[in-house]
């Protein structure tokens, strides 16, 4: 099996390199990641400056380790499919982020983004993050391990091409009580500003620390996560509601020039 | 009524002025969008990064005309909502962009993602852009006033709180056909990189400038903006495939630490 690997958090982060190690024993692994962190990128894509390119290689025996991009997550998907890669690849896998990637953080995501792309392209995809309290380092190498085996089950249903799937796993500490398949919180953070003045005078402002859903609907991937398990949510990319569709095409609809 | 308008092309983006005269006719608008283009921002936020703001005023009379803000366009509505305005806003428009929001794009575009920051807040939120032939000069003022129907009609139906709606006008040099509720195309668009060498020596990649859906699937909104149809789509942010919750929840799935 041919592997994709990608990230938002940049080729150098840690949760990258422990993921990698792990999903290799479940085939041959090509990494095209951003250069640098790309958190909270969302799926946006780079249209005004160059997509810089640099081989990356291994510390210790100077083999390929991937392709650095000066991008986004989802430049270096679509790079990886339309320039870099030899070969299509069998799976994308997107991670291991460092913070979940779940409710509608699932939108500002680069993680989830990078696994979107894929599925554009009708790949199998699956973004992989890990949460986190302040109370504990971020272990890696074990949260690797679980979101490998994720990745192994998924893929031992033989999913359709294009498939899109959302991996959380929790705060390690809270000790891992299973695996659940949850839908995606979609209750708004309660977020704050940090009003602040420069020494130019001009007002300015930092994003809140605090990226935090207080109050997440139960049944979710935030409550699962929150409450020990792993989330795995299918995903797809058709933003259309649907169920509004018949009544707004009654809708009386006119113009004039 | 009271308008919250922002964009993703930045506050002194024509596109955003045109219909910023067209819906000062339902309401009293606040501008605050972006200082600088933020096209196919997506839905990124800034969290590494201050963002500084400035008050903007009117050229000829020297009138309040909104906020400019040094971030991304989900930035915009968030400070807007939490910081800048006095009161709530009745109403979040976005745009009038210069070229289309349809199809995959929906998911690489800020100013849908300024409408769905804004929904996520519970508001009624509605992205407006613009298609163009390379043919023809963008024609704001007329685009922004078939927009400006358009989110007439939605209002005009009392949507309840938090409803999602992405607006897209035809080239108007096609002649403007009617207005059609449809669903979001989901065929990938057919991308190309132009490959370089910098004087440097090394390899970079420009993002090709042909982002056209060459097949789009019929009954969507691509096709009917390319028959000179106005797009109206319902949108939500539950990225969840509901439709296959169910049967994932039935595979076995384990773990071990």
């Amino acid at each position: 099996m041919r592997i994709l690997l990608t990230n938002d958090d940049g080729i150098y982060a840690p949760g990258l390199r422990a993921l990698r190690k792990e999903i290799q024993r479940l085939g041959d692994v090509t990494v095209v990641a951003p250069a640098t962190e790309q958190s909270a990128a969302g799926h946006s894509v780079t249209l005004a400056t160059p997509l810089l390119v640099q081989e990356v290689f291994e510390d210790d025996d100077s083999s390929f380790f991937g392709w650095a991009v000066e991008g986004r997550p989802a430049d270096c998907v679509k790079l990886a499919l339309l320039e870099l890669l030899p070969q299509p690849p069998d799976l994308i896998v997107s991670g291991l982020n460092a913070g979940s990637n779940a409710g509608i953080n699932v939108l500002y995501s680069g993680t989830v983004a990078a696994a979107i792309e894929g599925a554009f392209y009708h790949h199998t995809a699956i973004a992989c993050s890990l949460e986190y309290t302040k109370q504990a380092r971020l272990d890696f190498p074990t949260a690797s391990r679980y979101a490998r085996q994720v990745v192994e089950q998924i893929i031992a249903q033989n999913p359709p091409a294009g498939s899109l799937y959302n991996v959380n796993v929790p705060p390690l500490e809270l000790g891992v009580k299973g695996i659940r398949v949850m839908p995606q919180n979609v209750t708004v953070y309660n977020e704050q500003f940090d009003r602040r003045t420069n020494p130019r005078g001009r007002t300015y402002f930092w994003t809140g620390a605090d990226f935090l859903c207080r109050s997440p609907n139960p049944d979710t991937d935030v409550t699962a996560l929150s409450e020990g398990y792993i989330t795995v949510t299918p995903l797809k990319f058709d933003l259309t509601d649907h169920s509004r569709m018949v009544a707004m095409r009654d809708w009386t609809w006119e113009f004039s020039g």
